[in-house]
């Protein structure tokens, strides 16, 4: 097996072509300072304003609802810690016991200075229902915040139920959407949201970008202020080239997102039917094509990982920003699996540039593994 | 005049060649997600570390002392507001009436909350002497935040002086070296800084990355966590592309420093000898090679910078990021300049790739410009 293999694209994913040729343009001859006034500028600030809309149209948005940051972590960082910024003393702020750490970190935060944070529990397809909401919210709630789908397990949540339950008890309602922007259809306006984190690097786009929605009216003070860029909501120096390219990657994405789905769907088919191992598939019914969580009785995942490494496939254990430690993933913890399942667990993520020849031979050699391992 | 003319360098940079070519590189092949297990992850992992130990050498710290952040802005946003973050009340924070509003917004939001903030004023040149530091500081003062050299005059400060005042209080110094790194010689462990900010596109790197050297032990409250990654100091994954650029980037600009001051300082030299209108030069002496603040009586900045642009000039009136709005900028203000100068004030900043050529032409074009227009 001479060429590698990548089957986790829910860590990050090959950038798309157009989006790289386009920031190439903007790195090496339109590099000029959006915020300067003479006429070198002026393609820089017209493409930022330009990637604005195309990235708003996608998500049916307004665009200056769309508020460029470094991507999803920070995005979540403004969004969970902006009670705190505010200094919105005696409130309550309610996400899941499933979120990633970029949503889990800042919520621990606030916990520690002195704010209530209550974390709702998935039901075991790691589903955070209408009904676990409802019984948690009340009148002290300022902020919901509930992933759009997981990470780790791929279940897509009820976003909409869970907005306008917030609504309902004037809490704004946030949700990390970076696993499925790009990759299912969003729309904001639909789905009732207030505020929206996406990076790009998940959907084919650059890494050290990403955006906030932020619904019209919505009140924000800034994480990052300065010299009032980005009407004072977040400073600093345009990165225009991953602007342009993030814009780029959404619009190739979502222009053929059923095509990619119904793609990326077969493959995953292909792959289960391929198997020889009883497996357990993790995350329910509802969720994201091609993130597929597979739990082995009596295995290891990180073996099998560095196992399928060896034979030049690249997929994970549990969720990227998380591997650097060995327990259980609190995603997995959360939705009940037994710890011998758990520690079982391999994430496979498929990619719209994966091939059936790709999925066949993950599937032999997880077959060839599987069958030599029994831990 | 066909060809344009940049001469706005301390706005940002030309990128450079070698640094998009390996960007280019972990953009299209390298594109792994560093934190993941897989050999995949390595050159992506191996790339930042290797990129850390470049850019620590080259201010003479240790490699676990750079942590990278979307920017400057970022950088700064973090230093000053973890007074905030870290809950550290009744303590005061002194900075510069100077600096730029990425330190001044949080040094506002600062004071909003509660918190004393002193501002030093400088003397006509530019410069916060040890003198003014001296008499502001006290046994309450915790952060003190004065820039490595000014964005709008490029007066250098004596960093290591107020760095030892700001020890003998037992107070942090933070510095924004956004500027100056990578134009003139900085020596972290010499001038005796705790702190220091810094942008990649103000030194030939790509735009929407940069760093904070923090001090080995220095306390610091994440202000953007989550996945863990940079020890917890700065989550998210690591823009790998850009962060790959900027150790290039300022590794050549910084092993061909003398040589590029002596080249820019010529052509600064040139300018003004070519220069046929009476001027005034703001910034005093110890000033940033090439970044030239001049000052035109009776005249108006903003025409003489649409005029030079109507010539494909590419100059300032005042910051970049200050750009938007028309108001007499505050670190003219600050530096006691009478209004009608104010108002007549240019920024020209020469940039290692302009040429003797290029800064006749703007010269001869600010001679026609300046004798036709007097306001």
């Amino acid at each position: 097996m001479n060429k590698k293999i990548y089957v986790d694209n829910a860590a990050t994913t090959p950038i798309d072509e157009e989006a790289f040729e386009v920031m190439a343009e903007y790195y090496k001859e339109e590099f000029g300072n959006p915020s300067q006034k003479y006429s070198f500028s002026r393609n820089p600030k017209k493409a930022l304003e330009k990637a604005k809309e195309e990235i708003a149209f996608l998500i049916n948005a307004y665009p200056e609802e769309i508020i460029f940051t470094s991507g999803a972590t920070e995005s979540n960082n403004w969004a969970i810690k902006s009670v705190f910024l505010a200094g919105q003393e005696n409130s309550t702020v309610i996400t899941s016991a499933i979120e990633h750490k970029a949503v889990l970190a800042p919520a621990e935060f606030l916990e520690n200075k002195g704010y209530k944070v209550k974390y709702l529990r998935p039901n075991s397809a790691g589903e955070i229902t209408a009904t676990a909401l409802k019984k948690e919210i009340d009148s002290q709630t300022k902020l919901v915040s509930v992933m759009e789908s997981n990470n780790e397990i791929g279940t897509i949540q009820p976003i909409k139920q869970l907005c306008e339950i917030a609504h309902s008890k004037n809490a704004l309602f946030h949700t990390d959407a970076v696993q499925g922007i790009g990759h299912v259809k969003i729309d904001v306006k639909d789905l009732g949201i207030d505020m929206l984190s996406a990076s790009a690097h998940k959907f084919n786009g650059p890494k050290g970008i990403g955006f906030l929605y932020l619904k019209k009216n919505t009140p924000l003070p800034p994480l990052i202020e300065g010299g009032h860029q980005q009407n004072g909501l977040r400073s600093g120096t345009e990165n225009v080239p991953a602007i342009v390219g993030m814009a780029i990657a959404l619009k190739n994405n979502c222009q053929k997102l059923e095509e990619n789905q119904k793609k990326i769907l077969a493959l995953e088919n292909q792959l289960l039917s391929q198997l020889k191992i009883p497996y357990q598939k993790n995350g329910g019914k509802n969720k994201l094509p091609g993130l597929l969580s597979l739990s082995f009785s009596n295995q290891d995942g990180e073996a099998i990982l560095h196992r399928m490494d060896l034979l030049g496939i690249s997929l994970s254990t549990g969720s990227a920003c998380n591997s650097k430690t060995t327990q259980i993933s609190h995603v997995l913890k959360a939705i009940n699996l037994s710890s011998h399942m758990a520690k079982g667990t391999i994430r496979i993520s498929i990619g719209k540039q994966n091939t059936p020849e790709e999925i066949e031979k993950t599937a032999k050699a997880l077959n060839k593994i599987l069958a030599n391992t029994p831990c």
